[in-house]
């Protein structure tokens, strides 16, 4: 396997934890795509994955896969260790769910903010910039950061018990935070506490 | 089961088709929620789903799951017939790329155009707008419907050999498309094609 990505950024950041994880981050070569240089729009790149966004993954046979909730499925279905997506319906749904409300909310609320209302990549990356828009996500992702801080008042995980995709996603959502300098309201403890324990996982930490 | 939703609208219509596809239409007892009303804004619906969107699968013990994918895998790993979300890692990789392709640059941009740059469902319900941010979500859905084109050029789904989880989505996003008035593109013939033979399946022409 290959996996295409810019190390730092956060949509790589999610891959990279989930081959930790499971134990697949030996079995991948990476190829660095120069996002802040345009790399990723460049027409090798976009034929790879023509949404220009790191990563993607690409299989054996040269299927190639973008999103990082497809890259994570694929893995956790190939990979060995617990499940990051789920065991069976109930908790493939509550995942799912949990996973889309911290990339909306978190993840894509920041980077919004940041391609938007910051210089963001600089003008050669960033064609197109609607500032409104861009402070109005600065405000959903403080929104997002209180109801994940409630959601994590009565659970150690994201989606439940268990340690999965959906926490994935808001860690790399508040690492793109700290990026773009929109900081966790120092009321959000729990989530300030999630956040110490989760960034000690091996994944992550090692 | 029980699904709050709107009969109708976009999202819902992914859920309805799922059901059916499932053989689970018969299982489940609809909830309306009537959207242009903002009754999907009140606390009692805000305590269901706190992003205040439907659809939402409620389960028998009271869990509540919004986000359509999410819903899509409870019912797709729940009902019978073929899966909708892929039988091995690399199918549920295609399909979950495929998918969050559709959702983004059909439905969502679609989505986005309505509420923004339209009146959408009147003052009462848009409480933000941003004018400009929904005209260039229109020129998304455009050139989103032109990549899904190309997409059908040489498969007969959007995902591959099989009807999934992805093709709903995009059927929904057409759909939304027509409503919002934005046409298909007159060119996009294996768009047109595609979405005649999908409207011809019994979970959605029945």
């Amino acid at each position: 396997m290959k996996i295409y990505d810019f190390e730092g950024f956060p949509n790589p950041a999610r891959v990279r934890i989930a081959l930790s994880e499971k134990g697949l981050a030996n079995q991948v070569e990476f190829v660095s795509i120069d996002v802040p240089k345009g790399e990723h729009k460049r027409p090798e790149f976009l034929a790879k994955n023509p949404s220009a966004a790191v990563p993607v993954l690409e299989l054996e046979d040269g299927t190639t896969i973008s999103e990082c909730t497809a890259i994570t499925e694929y893995l956790d279905h190939t990979g060995a260790g617990p499940k990051l997506t789920g065991e069976n319906a109930r908790e493939r749904a509550v995942i799912h769910m949990m996973q889309r409300r911290a990339e909306a909310s978190l993840l894509d609320a920041v980077g919004a903010y940041f391609h938007h209302a910051t210089p963001g990549l600089g003008p050669d990356v960033e064609d197109y910039q609607n500032k409104e828009w861009g402070e109005k996500q600065r405000e959903r992702a403080i929104q997002g950061m209180h109801y994940f801080d409630d959601v994590l008042a009565d659970r150690p995980y994201v989606a439940g018990d268990k340690f999965s995709m959906a926490d994935i996603t808001a860690f790399a959502g508040l690492g793109f935070a700290d990026f773009a300098e929109i900081d966790i309201p120092a009321d959000c403890r729990n989530l300030i506490a999630w956040r110490q324990r989760v960034a000690q996982r091996p994944s992550i930490s090692g």
